[in-house]
């Protein structure tokens, strides 16, 4: 069950260089946060933090782990929208007068900050730099959400995987193993496969040694040959 | 080719109660404005507004016929990511200091208002309802792109092209023909589907009576037809 740890406090945050208040100066910190009053609850692997048709009161930032963001059809299907990675405002469907459009679930053990939302929308008002930054969060998640219409539309199934694998490893040396927090279904339900397409690739490029995996952690080993499997459809 | 029409005016523009500028009193709308000079372009069908990549120095509003954005891979394979409609902003990528993410295209005959991006930004900081409805623009842009994913990665090929037929005639009779400005080949674009299949289900569903169409209009005969293949698939 979610748990409070207690109150949040912007000025000894750790992931505020992150965050929307990333470039409020320290030494005005304590005037524009005024009265706002946060709180830091942790929550463990598979909680949900809202759910799709929740009125909001809160928005939240992600302080430790990953959210995965869901939609889903009445017979349950289920279709991830996002994943939220730290320092990410989540949960701001509220400043639009909507209810939340999607569910939002720890993908792993996380801490997040509840952010009331007319409070955060006072200081958005007053201060350009909160302002700016939640405008270009909107602005890069739009940019996002297109980039992931153009893979779930027009790439074919090994295409996508191929890419996300790609994607998740980058930044990582070739041959370094890394978290990979999404069981196989939650792949399929991201890249809009299924589980059953998702493990027969996978089985199909470890026998290729392109990759190699564990429950929770992958590693490239030949990304020369994912990345074929990637251009291979785009002649 | 694009048109200039003249300086935008406003005052007396048609489109204002749609526009982001909606909820500025008549009264006040000459001190908003001040020196903020627009121009209104047409374009003919299919003509691009801006490509994927161009560093923008535009905002863009619709005044008259509808727009796609779409993005491509290398090969030429085509996603539309979004159908654009009167009064809406788009082409606001610079607002967060990057290049256009997509490419924007003419679906019709349209008329456009181009809204220089530096004075666009300095009316939204300065006006709290052109900052409400740029930051509403925003949400619900990323709402419909989280259903836009859940309908390419979770649906069935008829089901998303049912859904998508139901959506488009909603708020029209039954039986009324209305316009259906995209061709087979950008149904499929839009739905991430090939055009063979989209023309497959239609055959099938005008042999069955519940719709007709002729090249650019459609009407819904028997919608409980096209309700029935949606709920078929979420039993």
């Amino acid at each position: 069950m979610a748990k409070l740890q207690g109150k949040g406090n912007c000025q000894t945050c750790p992931i505020r260089y992150r965050s929307i208040f990333a470039d409020i100066p320290e030494d005005k910190l304590p005037e524009v946060i005024g009265d706002f009053r946060t709180s830091i609850l942790t929550l463990t692997h598979n909680e949900v933090i809202y759910s799709e048709g929740d009125a909001p009161t809160h928005t939240y930032t992600l302080r430790k782990g990953l959210i995965k963001l869901t939609k889903s059809l009445p017979d349950g299907r289920i279709q991830i929208v996002r994943i939220i990675g730290h320092g990410e405002l989540f949960g701001f469907d509220g400043l639009a007068n909507e209810n939340h459009n999607h569910t939002a679930l720890a993908l792993t053990d996380i801490e997040i900050c509840k952010l009331p939302m007319s409070g955060l929308e006072r200081i958005r008002i007053n201060n350009p730099s909160v302002d700016k930054a939640m405008m270009q969060g909107w602005i890069q998640g739009l940019r996002a959400a297109e980039n992931m219409l153009l893979d779930l539309g027009a790439k074919k199934a090994p295409e996508r995987l191929a890419s996300f694998l790609l994607k998740w490893c980058k930044d990582t040396e070739q041959g370094q193993w890394i978290d990979l927090p999404l069981s196989r279904t939650e792949i399929a339900e991201l890249l809009g496969l299924t589980v059953e397409t998702v493990s027969r690739f996978l089985s199909d490029w470890k026998r290729k040694g392109y990759i190699e995996d564990t429950r929770s952690t992958v590693r490239l080993v030949d990304s020369d040959g994912l990345n074929q499997v990637v251009d291979g459809y785009s002649k």
